[in-house]
Order: structure tokens, then C-alpha cells, then sequence
């Protein structure tokens, strides 16, 4: 399956409640991003272990970084270079944890 | 115990040995950084997992950037503002696994 970038009815439908949800689109990349904040480290790397099972089993990985209780999470598709249908999976997933 | 900065002695002896493996000096700030290549995410994330535990255990963290098979990981104490012995304890597990 080609992977390609959403159209403006696909994120009109799927981006903008992401946006609701304190992700914000990245300046200068069609990318979204949102930063977590939790009790302590053993919470967010928690976090990103439950992520990153998801985003291997996807084949979709996060750029990410993390200072002790701090996440900061980054979705864009490396393979149409922009937001696709997998950016919008892995954040929905995020958002249910 | 108080968290001190490392003397000038104790750089030349501690922070040297990083240097020529790989670990630089941050722009502006008491710290060192390195940035490691993996196969892939799985080894990636082994990787951060492995020192998510000791760091853990250390309560010391580090600040680190990670997308598919890269993590760069960036050491300095927060409590003294720069660099202490718990960063080349840190660094010396890390340049160990």
C-alpha cells in the first residue's frame, strides 16, 4: 500500500481533533506535535514503552524526546515527507492511553 | 550527599576518556552529548530501555531525542547545573552496554 499524505477533508475529519486535544501543528513541517507531562520518569518512560510496542507493531515510529517527566512527541511520515493516515492511528492510540 | 560540579582534575580525568569516545561538549551548556545508531527501532529502544532502568535506579536522567534506529542522549546534573560524577557514571554504563 502506497502510503500518502491526507487530503484536506481527511484532516479537516481526522486532524482537527487531534488539534482539540493540545496537539499542534509543527512550524515549517506538516507534522503535529504535543508534550506530556507525568508524576515522574518511571510514569513517562512507562508511556513511551507502551508507544513504542505500537509504533514497532505499526511500523511507524515517533520522533520523540524525553527529559524525566517530560515527553515531547513528534508524528509526521517519513515516507510522503507529511501527515499521514498512520500519524492519525498513532496519535488516537496516544490519546487513549 | 550534595551534588557538586566536577573540578577541573576531575574533568581532565573523568570527561577526557568520553571525549575520545565519541562524547562532545555541549554549545553553552555543562554537558556532554553523543548520538548512537542502532539496526533498527528495536535495538534503538533496547538500548534506551537498558539505561531507562539504571537511570532510574541512579535517579539520574538523562535528556535524550530518539527516531527510529538514532538516540542521541545529552548528560548534565540538574541540581548542580552541570556536569557531576553521576554523569560519567551514567556515561560509563552507557559506553558499556
Amino acid at each position: 500500500m502506497t502510503i500518502v499524505k491526507l487530503t484536506d477533508a481527511e484532516r479537516q475529519e481526522k486532524i482537527e481533533p487531534l488539534l482539540g486535544k493540545g496537539w499542534a501543528m509543527v512550524e515549517g513541517r506538516d507534522a503535529i506535535e504535543k508534550t506530556f507531562k507525568f508524576k515522574d520518569f518511571n510514569e513517562a518512560f512507562g508511556f513511551m514503552t507502551r508507544i513504542a510496542l505500537k509504533a514497532d507493531k505499526m511500523d511507524h515510529h515517533p520522533e520523540w524526546f524525553n527529559v524525566y517527566n517530560t515527553v515531547r512527541i513528534l508524528l509526521a511520515t517519513h515516507e510522503c515527507s507529511g501527515l499521514s493516515s498512520r500519524d492519525v492511528e498513532l496519535a488516537n492510540f496516544i490519546e487513549k492511553l
